[in-house]
């Protein structure tokens, strides 16, 4: 199933999207729910962001080519992670597929993108194993963790650089049904391939990432984890429209534009 | 006006504290509300954490003497702030005044508070000016930073040492009228006093924060930012309990406990 939170005629709903079609819903997928009878064409609604998590899980370093790149402009030796730890994002920076990325007017000409897997959680969860992991999964949806090297490099910590109003676009639905080992994300500049990589080529996948979370978290439904990006962005600039797509969930679709003030 | 989320006969509504008596108000401080003819006696009610923030930013290094103490444990010259900078705790990590913390089973025992004011948004709030910062600012509660000290030096980032579940105790309450300059913060453990400083001793304060972050992030209502802590805390064991207490707001105290696994 395909969830879609979605505006049509002022009113912002759940709904179901099939084929080109998207079909309200009562309720909402993590409680009660149900299929109303009101079907919308999916091109004539406003797509919504999903959903505002509780906590907002990130991966930072999960993919070999992106830990390389990073050492390399660094100068330094790879440091591959030896278990799955996590950091954080911040929930002001959340858009909507489709909603701009706004270039600070501060923010130099370092401003890249990171398509990234969007776990979605559905249940209440803690201390679950190998075996059971997977039970307090929703669905998946596309985050793009757009970062701001130079200031990535100046601050302490990743508030600004990771954090900043509009940086974290995700979206456009949460998929429930998926292949994670026949996934391919490919991201387009402008229409213009400039990055893939196999989905699941993780250094820690989901599975291990949840039985480490849940040793010291509890997991609320809505809970997103990023699992992270493999490769590196070229600079983007005001005006370049980035797509990140992700075989079997969809396209999520930003355009960066500068701030006004 | 201290307003106080609570319980009392099976029912959560947020009240305004009035000596020892608490008043049930309809809606909620953000918009809408009005006093009941109801009361209680806050003796008799559970108190509830007051929010669970939209965002939840946290100064890491604010005051001096902490600065100063962490660099010689780790056998470094104190490296201060030269702006105010931002980090963020976990929410799954929060619970309300009088809950138990409980130190996980795989914690060492090098577990240690850290007493925070903790400033409460109120409005919506973006660009704000050293003029007008103070205008987004709803009111200040009280935060314990619960730390496992071992796994902050051995993790990347801060994820199970500062965010493990329960280790965020916020409350009891948010004061809207305090003075800062005139803030005592005072911590005991088991009755006895272990930490004592002036709340506003900070390095940047609550004005400087407010115009740094909300160059890049928009404030939300119910949004808190934790301010950071002075002094050093000795080990904390199942059993103890500790008390933050901050002059003009009240006391935070919450109890220790081994997890039961």
């Amino acid at each position: 199933m395909r969830w879609l939170k979605f505006t049509a005629a002022g009113k912002t709903s759940w709904g179901l999207v099939e084929g080109d079609k998207v079909v309200t819903v009562s309720g909402d997928p993590f409680g009660e729910w149900q299929r109303d009878a009101q079907t919308h064409a999916l091109k004539d609604v406003k797509i919504e962001l999903p959903l505002i998590p509780r906590t907002f899980y990130c991966v930072g370093l999960n993919y070999l080519k992106h830990l390389k790149e990073a050492a390399d402009k660094a100068g330094t030796v790879p440091n591959v992670p030896d278990r799955p730890e996590i950091g954080y994002r911040a929930q002001n920076a959340l858009i909507a597929h489709d909603e701009d990325v706004v270039i600070p007017a501060t923010a130099t000409e370092k401003i890249h993108y990171e398509g990234e897997l969007a776990v979605v959680i559905g249940k209440k969860a803690k201390h679950l194993t190998e075996a059971n992991a997977m039970s307090c999964v929703f669905g998946y949806t596309i985050g793009n963790d757009v970062s701001e090297r130079t200031w990535q490099k100046a601050d302490r910590g990743l508030w600004r650089s990771k954090n900043a109003d509009t940086f974290k676009p995700m979206g456009p639905w949460i998929e429930t049904d998926v292949d994670l080992d026949k996934m391919e994300t490919t991201i387009r500049v402008n229409g213009k391939r400039t990055g893939h990589f196999h989905t699941n080529d993780m250094i820690f996948g989901v599975v291990p990432f949840i039985v480490e979370l849940t040793k010291y978290f509890t997991l609320w439904p809505g809970d997103v984890i990023w699992m992270g990006t493999d490769g590196a962005s070229p600079d983007i600039k005001a005006g370049d429209v980035v797509e990140i797509d992700i075989t079997g969930i969809g396209t999520l679709r930003n355009k960066f534009v500068a701030e006004k003030r």
